[in-house]
């Protein structure tokens, strides 16, 4: 099988070859791709040197399936014309996610969506990933009615560059802690990534805002995804989307409720043997999850469950996974794996 | 007036005394007590150097008000017979709030809490004053009917030894932001304030566990205080309270749901003229608060006011205070003035 990794040199990129090798996916050829700015890189697979090369349909002739991390923009301009190719494209920008035509998958959650083997199917957002890899095994016990989410997203998630601007402002703010109490505005490091300060921080604003709504478009990625991936079109969710200075692991903050009651030990039991997830929830012994404890492992770490005081139909939950792996390189190769392997 | 201030020395007392000369406050003799181990220690305050002494009901005779930040086990062995022999407790700790003859007081929320002069006044939970100075002003114009919250809470509200532990783990793992994409867990540094890493972590755990329910101390505190201060006793309200490598500054994910319709243009009307409240909110021009603009400032700053979609009844909002302030310090003056002003 030729296989082509996209955008091979950013985190995502780079975690897509390493797990392709972990996992032993059967690539014949392994063609990988970039800007013109990071070819020419040499990424090893498999013991062997790899040169990057350019991004180009050229590139892609031949290719049987294409993993891809590049921004939505790119994404636009040679997905269409590569799956029409014969390429199955499996995509982690938005570009195509709500698509009808497009499949967007957790492979845990929602393989049906692989039938018929779709020519683009999209990996869908890093948080919602985080939050349905819990949801979703419960809503198939009990029946999701709503769903209300505040999320602690890594800087990585705005790839490499957001963990230089974290790591950068911690260099400039380190040892001086305690005059955060009371900064002076004009001495706190503003970066690109961030707009505000994210070091010492938490910013509640992820992607661009719609004016009409006051959502950032993060936030309705997550409501739009969540519909489609449950296939809910009519669920309530509500999404705040936040910021938060950790370099790599997303955790979420969950509410939902359901269509009947559901007691935490039912949601422990359904929990503790769902795909993608290790359950860390024993308060007696002081067990339950954190993002730096996800970074680096497949599974989302579920805990903290609880039932909302006074609704029987109502649970609390707090999810975190590596959003480079499971958020997006992992889950990627998931899906080639379903449709290959 | 004879005025003390109780733990005097740490993070919140340094605040009490600082923000009493900011303000103003009627004080014609002034007696700062500490711990046995902090005694001895000088503070400034309107230009001359006092001595903190050392806590004893002798030392508090004849005080008229008494601000006090020490630990719940400490206020108990003093505020009921300080208050019993004439002096007005103010205080920080957790104690005293759920006592029924005890006042539990935000001055812009429930200033008619104070009415007949209690002599115990209780600081609510610096997190509930965050939301709630958000949330209180929506509930009168519309009746709050249920209060969903995740919290993104600075290490300060485990006092400066929490700074430090940020700091200090700060220090090790600085140079090694990409590492942590998959980290050696023994190699992660644990300290004794927060059980788990903090540094370039969030920790979903603050205070310890009610095995019963799963839920922490600090979510509880937060569930029976915002019933208290509201005088709904029933109110829904489910909360999950999770601690971030922030210095200062407490920061609340709010979601609100009313007895009647409320839409965003009218929540921003009601929270423009609140007291306590300034309105960080316009999507257009990339207005939004995050908390370490909150630290140093007396108001809370609320942005991100958004429709639950599919719901005229509900709303999310983002609130950021500066914990050791508003949260504590600042929130106890504004009490005493409310009493002797």
């Amino acid at each position: 099988m030729r296989v082509a990794v996209v955008g091979a040199t950013g985190a995502v990129g780079r975690r897509m070859v390493r797990i392709l090798e972990e996992r032993s996916f059967p690539v014949e050829e392994l063609v990988l791709l970039a800007s013109e700015r990071s070819a020419g890189t040499r990424l090893r697979f498999r013991g062997e040197e790899h040169e990057v090369g350019v991004l180009s349909l050229e590139a892609l002739r031949g290719v049987d399936v294409a993993l891809s991390s590049c921004g939505s923009s790119v994404a636009r301009t040679w997905i269409p014309q590569a799956a029409a190719a014969g390429t199955t494209c499996i995509d982690n920008s938005s570009a195509f996610r709500m698509e009808p035509d497009a499949a967007l998958t957790i492979p845990e959650v929602n393989p049906e969506s692989l039938e018929g083997r779709p020519r683009i199917v999209c990996v869908p957002n890093c948080t919602i990933i985080t939050a349905l890899l819990a949801v979703a095994p419960l809503h198939r016990a009990a029946g999701l009615r709503s769903l209300i989410l505040s999320s602690y997203q890594s800087v990585s998630g705005a790839g490499q560059r957001g963990i230089v601007e974290l790591a950068e402002q911690i260099e400039k703010l380190h040892g001086m802690e305690e005059e955060l109490g009371s900064p002076d505005p004009s001495s706190l490091p503003v970066g690109e990534v961030f707009g505000k300060t994210i070091a010492y921080n938490v910013v509640a604003k992820i992607d661009r805002f719609d004016e009409q709504t006051g959502f950032t478009f993060e936030e309705i990625k997550m409501q739009r995804e969540a519909r489609k991936i449950l296939s809910l079109p009519d669920l309530e969710i509500a999404t705040t989307a936040v910021r938060v200075p950790v370099p790599v692991g997303h955790a979420v903050s969950i509410h939902a409720t359901f269509d009947r009651p559901i007691t935490v030990a039912e949601a422990r039991e359904v929990l503790a043997s769902a795909p993608g997830v290790q359950l860390r929830d024993d308060p007696a012994r002081g067990v339950y999850p954190s993002p730096l404890e996800a970074a680096g492992i497949d599974d989302a770490l579920v805990g903290r469950i609880r039932q909302v005081p006074g609704r029987d139909d109502a649970l609390l939950l707090f999810s975190c996974a590596d959003n480079l792996r499971k958020g997006a390189a992992l889950n990627a190769v998931q899906i080639a794996e379903h449709l290959f392997a």
